[in-house]
């Protein structure tokens, strides 16, 4: 298990993929930082760019998607419009029919990372909304396997 | 700790504060139900929506206000457009400046629960941006307290 | 054309639709009063709620849906978290694969219109992108006309 | 008035202030392409990080604030996540208190203009809510004058 010490420590190093996300006018809520929720957008962003441009994921019509059965977000320090963010990924385990992506939200300009949080997936069939027997399907699985870190440690 | 299995089975009568969300067109993604951010968003709304009608916050004014370090959230079945939502609030545990809640949703007219997370929020004071050495203010302590439900085990 | 002076003085009873929608946490922005943005969202909500309760629309299979073309709004007085806003909906033309909406937007418990907007939409097939040389399906023209007010003047 | 026709040859040239904003996963709707409700949302952010990068706005205290009192747009083409938009910004009237700005949406790699609208902010004392006798304030009045395109048309 991670521990929240580690996780504070993460630098854009740890992730092989990143993207720049400029912040919004509505990302800030009445405090006048980004809002919790936002991460999770963008978090959701970056995961599905990657699956997008790297495992085939065609949203209207692949016969598998991915469903996010959990989600967990330690947040450090805040971030403001009109800030540019920058969203890091890399994978902690792959199952099955399972994805476990550990994501890092840094400022752009700033070393520090702002929140790191996972996003499990479970890839089902179109049809059916269940996983498939043979689980997720290989195009998928090697694309994922590019961003797996090998002795990574989820928090989960 | 609180288990998945555990979870699962919540019922409304778990939560002493629920209030109706009407869904909204955007809120569902291309896989047409609601996407997991927007829990995020609605578990946000009754959290607040509570902490202004009971327990004193005026979020662009108070002393102190809560920030969001930590969220995390199970997904158990999807919602959909046009549907309302029922988000239901309580409270387990209170520390010196934190609180953490723990959010359900459900949907109208059907009794199983959707989703369980939990946020935690730590108060600070306005003007530092810090917890206040005496912990949170009287008038929310006594607000979250009416909430708070005794031996419930976290899931953190 | 609906003059301005007109549409500050609409109330409830100009609109035969009327739903009603809780206001959430990051509605608000900075100012502390509902993101104009917002109002859009809310005006795309009603009316697909509409759609789908008395038009057969299914967003993700009819053979035919509306795309947005065109909308405008007008902003008399804000609204803000955590009141529960009340839209209401009209016809205002319906042409041959065309309709022209009215929405409005009220507080619960206050008489006065917040805003008021239109949004033009062209039915299209879903298979083509482009509307049906016959026009919009009868389902959808006998829904519509159910809303339509027979001397209204668009602002358009 | 501009006319449709001229609005839907708009090219970046036009423009004097164009930012990029990268799309994000729940921007698409259940059509698969960015909802109209979005377009609203990148507007908004284009004109406040120009305010606040140019015009000496500081949103949490600047003695006077814009509040968005009009604002329309006509949709001529669709953009879908994970593209890249450009939102492009000028200005087409300045008042004593009030400013028209055009914004048009471009997306990256292509050169056809997918959306323009405008937005009407009328600025407002912080302590008052209402404009100023005197109107706007000259830092915000010289920043938007460099946006002001001097024979533009608006479409209002």
């Amino acid at each position: 298990m991670a521990h929240l010490k580690q996780l504070k420590q993460r630098t854009r190093a740890d992730y092989p993929y990143i993207r720049e996300y400029r912040t919004r006018w509505s990302d800030n809520d009445m405090y006048n930082h980004m809002n919790n929720s936002i991460y999770n957008f963008l978090y959701d962003s970056v995961i599905n760019t990657y699956l997008i441009e790297n495992c085939g994921l065609r949203p209207a019509s692949s016969p598998q998607y991915g469903m996010v059965v959990h989600s967990h977000n330690d947040y450090f320090s805040s971030i403001s419009f009109p800030a540019c963010a920058e969203l890091a990924l890399r994978v902690n385990r792959i199952g099955q029919s399972s994805v476990t992506y550990e994501i890092a939200l840094f400022e752009k300009g700033q070393p520090a990372v702002k929140s790191v949080g996972e996003f499990v997936q479970v890839f089902v069939d179109r049809e059916t909304g269940r996983p498939n027997p043979k689980g997720m399907c290989d195009e998928m699985r090697q694309g994922l396997e590019r961003l797996l870190v090998p002795q990574a440690q989820s928090k989960i």
